[in-house]
C-alpha cells in the first residue's frame, strides 16, 4: 500500500524566489524507501488566508492522503502555520505535533518552540513540521514509523482490534500495538458526523 | 478516601454485542487496591451526541468523580470521543492525555495517535483511554499515581501547598510535589466561574 | 541583549497578604545571571476576570517582553489561570507548556497535573507556571536555554534561518538548532495578521 503526499512549504523568501528551497529535496530522500511518496509540492509565502486555501484545495481534491506543512511554526510575527491549519482540521491529533517537538528535542532544546498542530481534515491527515531541512528529516524519522498506521485508519482500511485481541484471548500474544483502532470501518455516517468541529 | 468511577466504553460492534467486551474487565482489575473503585460501567456506540449526552448523565447525576473513557480516540471516521469530550469539560487538563501517550509510547510507537483529551466538567474529572485492554491497563498504571491527588484537588479537599512551604521555609524539606494546589478550597465561587468556558 | 519579565502571582490568600509570598523572590534568583530580568511582579486574587484584565494590561503596555504566571493552573475550583491566559493569547505555543510539565515530571509525577499554557499575545510571551516556589524554579530551569531566543523571535530579531542552511551547504556544519525561525522579521504584516484568532 503507498500512501501520496503533498508538502506545503510556507517561506515568503523562497516563494519569491530569493533563496533556494532545501526543503522539498530534504523530505523526499527521507519519504525514499518508505510507503509515503512525494507527488506534490507547493512553496507559498507565510500568510494565513493562503495557506487555509492551500490545504483545503488538497484536501478537496482526493489526490492526497497526507499533507505536510514546513515552515511558520515559530513564534515569528509571520508565523501563522498552525492557526491556518487549526481552520481545516476538523479533528486534532495532538500526539503527532507531541511526537514531532519529542523527537526534535533530541537535537535541541529549541525544538519545543515549534507550535505546530496536526490532524484530519476529511480522510485527509495534515501534520506541521519546523521549517528547516534538518528539521523536515527529524520529523520525518520520528512520524515514519507510525503514518503508514495513521492513514490506513483515516482511511478506514486498518485491520479490527478485536481480531487480535480474541487470538491473545485463545493464547495468542496480547497485541500491545492496538492503541488506535478498534472497530471495523463503518461507513454510515452521515456528513455532519465526518465535520464534527473540533470544538 | 475512596473515589467513585465510571467507565464508558465506545464500541460499534460491542454496543451491539456481536463480541464480548474485555475493556470493563481490564479496567476493574487494574483498579484493585486503589483508592478507584469502579462502581459504574456503559458500553455504547461510537455517536458524538450519544457521548456527550452519557458523559453528561454522570456529570449530572453525582454519583461519580471521575470519567474514564475507553475508544473512539484514534483516527477511524467513527473516532469522536475528543471531540465529544471537549464539548462536556470545562477547564482542559492536558497533561493527562499527554501522560496517556508518553507511557503508552514505552510499549508501542503508535500510542503517539491516540487523540485523548482530558479535563474537569464541574467537579468530575473526565479522561480518554484508548480501547484496547491492554491500553487502559497501560494509561491507567501511568496514571494511577496521581489520579486521587487530582480528585482530592478538584473536589477542594486537597491539603494546603502552604503549610509545606512554611514547614521548608522552617527547616523542613522542600515539597518537591506541591505543584497543583496552593490555596484552601474556596467555597463562595459563583456558578458562572465554575463553568468558565474552555475559550 | 536583555528581556524585561513580569511576574503574575496568583494566589487568594498572599493577595489578602495572609501568606508570604516566596515565589517573587525564588523568581528573582533563578533568573539572576540570565539575559532575563525581572521588572514588574503582582500578586492578585485567583479571579478569571481579574487575571485577563492583568495579563492584558502588561501586554498593552509595552513594557515588558515576557509575562510569567505562578498559580492557578491546577484542578482546584479556583484554578482559572490556563483559561484566562487563553483568552489573551493569539497564538499558542504548547510546546513550552509541554516542557514546563515533562521536566517538572522529572521531579514529582504530579507535575503533569499542571494545565498551564503558554503563547503570545502581540509581541508579548506568556507562559503559566505552577504555584509552589519550588515549582516555579524547575520551570524556569528547563525554560531559560530557550526563553531569549524565543523572544528573539517573537520580537522579529532573530537571524535567518537560511544563512546557517547555505553555510551548512557550503561544507559548515548543519545548523540542527534551527527550528523555529526561518525568515528574516518582516515587518510589513498588518495588525489584523498579528492577530490573527487562535480558531
Amino acid at each position: 500500500m503507498s500512501y501520496r503526499v503533498a508538502l506545503l512549504v510556507l517561506s515568503d523568501s523562497r516563494a519569491r524566489g530569493e533563496r533556494e528551497d532545501r526543503v522539498i529535496p530534504a523530505c523526499r530522500e527521507q519519504l525514499a524507501g518508505s510507503d509515503l511518496a512525494l507527488t506534490e509540492a507547493e512553496i507559498i509565502p507565510d500568510d494565513a488566508e493562503g495557506i487555509v486555501a492551500a490545504l483545503r484545495a488538497w484536501v478537496r481534491s482526493g489526490r492526497v492522503d497526507l499533507i505536510l506543512t514546513a515552515g511558520g511554526t515559530g513564534l515569528a510575527p509571520r508565523d501563522h502555520t498552525p492557526e491556518a491549519t487549526r481552520r481545516v482540521v476538523e479533528r486534532e491529533a495532538p500526539g503527532l505535533a507531541e511526537l514531532v517537538r519529542l523527537s526534535g528535542r533530541a537535537h535541541t532544546p529549541k525544538a519545543m518552540l515549534s507550535r505546530g498542530v496536526a490532524g484530519a481534515a476529511g480522510d485527509t491527515l495534515i501534520v506541521n513540521l519546523p521549517g528547516s531541512p534538518q528539521a523536515v528529516r527529524e520529523g520525518l524519522e520520528a512520524l515514519l514509523p507510525i503514518l503508514p498506521h495513521a492513514l490506513e485508519t483515516l482511511l478506514g482500511r486498518a485491520r479490527e482490534c478485536g481480531a487480535e485481541e480474541g487470538a491473545a484471548a485463545a493464547g495468542g500474544a496480547p497485541d500491545a500495538s492496538c492503541h488506535a483502532p478498534e472497530e471495523e470501518p463503518a461507513h454510515d455516517q452521515t456528513e455532519a458526523d465526518r465535520h464534527l468541529p473540533p470544538h
